[in-house]
């Protein structure tokens, strides 16, 4: 039998890759959310070269870094659904845009939100712009992976409970910038595995803005 | 008959990478060296995202950024021995290790070269310990893929040319502070595929100086 924990916290994009990709692969796992202004033991003594979650601790083995763990999750339970494409052309595409969100989102979000003037907005622009590019990958494809909810969806889909955030910080709206990629995430709220993890849009903006009054004081 | 075009440029570590991984797979290829100041319409076209070496066209079609064109080029041509373990937790490893490495080498070094006084003296230090960290992580194993030259391993060794310039910038000696890692880069010297490809570090050092002429000017 074997023993799944996810350490995660509220919220964090990465922690629902792995989250989504246990539940999509019907793995039984327990899920312990970390505090990550007081982390536990167990997580420095599970990721101490990045002290960062997501982990997950398999038979006692961790696992660290969100996309690694979706493929390794991909890769163990192996007899559902795959998450990545068969073909290895179309596997390094797959990562090259996992790899491209990586790279991209979180970093020019985390410059647009704690800027001002020039900086914000420049932010804001790559921001959207970066989104614009990963709705023209998606082309009209229903998904990423194609028929498949994949690697990409897996790895994109989070971002959305943020998108609220994203367009009240920015003062812009995704529907009008990106319709294709909102209709996308609309497509992916529709499997019970992201609608019941991803948090309330409202809820991670709350959140956000207590952050952001703890940052300044 | 497979069409295999490299786009690199002299002495990138990451091009390196795709390289030696060709000739370990033993593909026919084409390497094109392309000039980063002045780049051509192909590798414009090919990498319109990011706009950089190394690119690996296959059949004409682009593979970019060189950890996925090093497991692409794992997966394609599986007859040879393989870079990627068997087992999926050894490969979730070797996956976190290459990106450890990707997410601190080059960055901590362009903090110190570019650098004065205190911030160069932390990166140093950071760099260093960076070093130490994968010595700790390579143990006493002859390579990180074990008995197997692999995925890690193709991954760090184009460094090795570049030690030299580190230590000069840096003022330390890794032989005394990574003699185990240093061990490692001289087995893997002893592989055709490496000690043909890596630059000689002295030609590394005049181009980095150079480099930082034309950037000071």
């Amino acid at each position: 039998m074997d023993e799944v924990v996810l350490l995660d916290t509220w919220g964090s994009m990465f922690g629902m890759r792995a989250w989504i990709a246990l539940e999509e692969k019907g793995v039984k796992y327990e899920r312990k959310e970390e505090d990550l202004s007081k982390k536990s033991p167990l997580l420095l003594q599970m990721n101490p070269i990045h002290k960062k979650i997501p982990v997950l601790i398999h038979n006692g083995k961790p696992i660290s870094e969100s996309a690694i763990i979706v493929q390794y999750i991909d890769e163990v339970w192996n007899h559902n659904p795959p998450f990545m494409p068969s073909d290895p052309y179309e596997r390094a595409q797959a990562r090259f845009w996992v790899d491209y969100i990586d790279a991209k989102v979180y970093p020019t979000w985390n410059k647009m939100w704690l800027s001002e003037g020039e900086e914000h907005e420049a932010g804001k622009k790559e921001l959207i712009s970066i989104f614009k590019q990963l709705e023209e990958t998606l082309g009209d494809k229903p998904f990423y992976g194609n028929e498949m909810f994949g690697f990409v969806d897996i790895a994109l889909i989070p971002f959305y409970s943020w998108f609220y955030t994203f367009e009240t910080y920015g003062n812009f709206e995704m529907e009008a910038e990106c319709p294709k990629l909102v209709a996308w995430a609309k497509r992916c709220m529709q499997r019970e595995t992201v609608s019941t993890i991803l948090p309330n849009e409202k809820e991670v903006y709350n959140a956000v803005v207590e952050m952001k009054k703890n940052i300044e004081t």
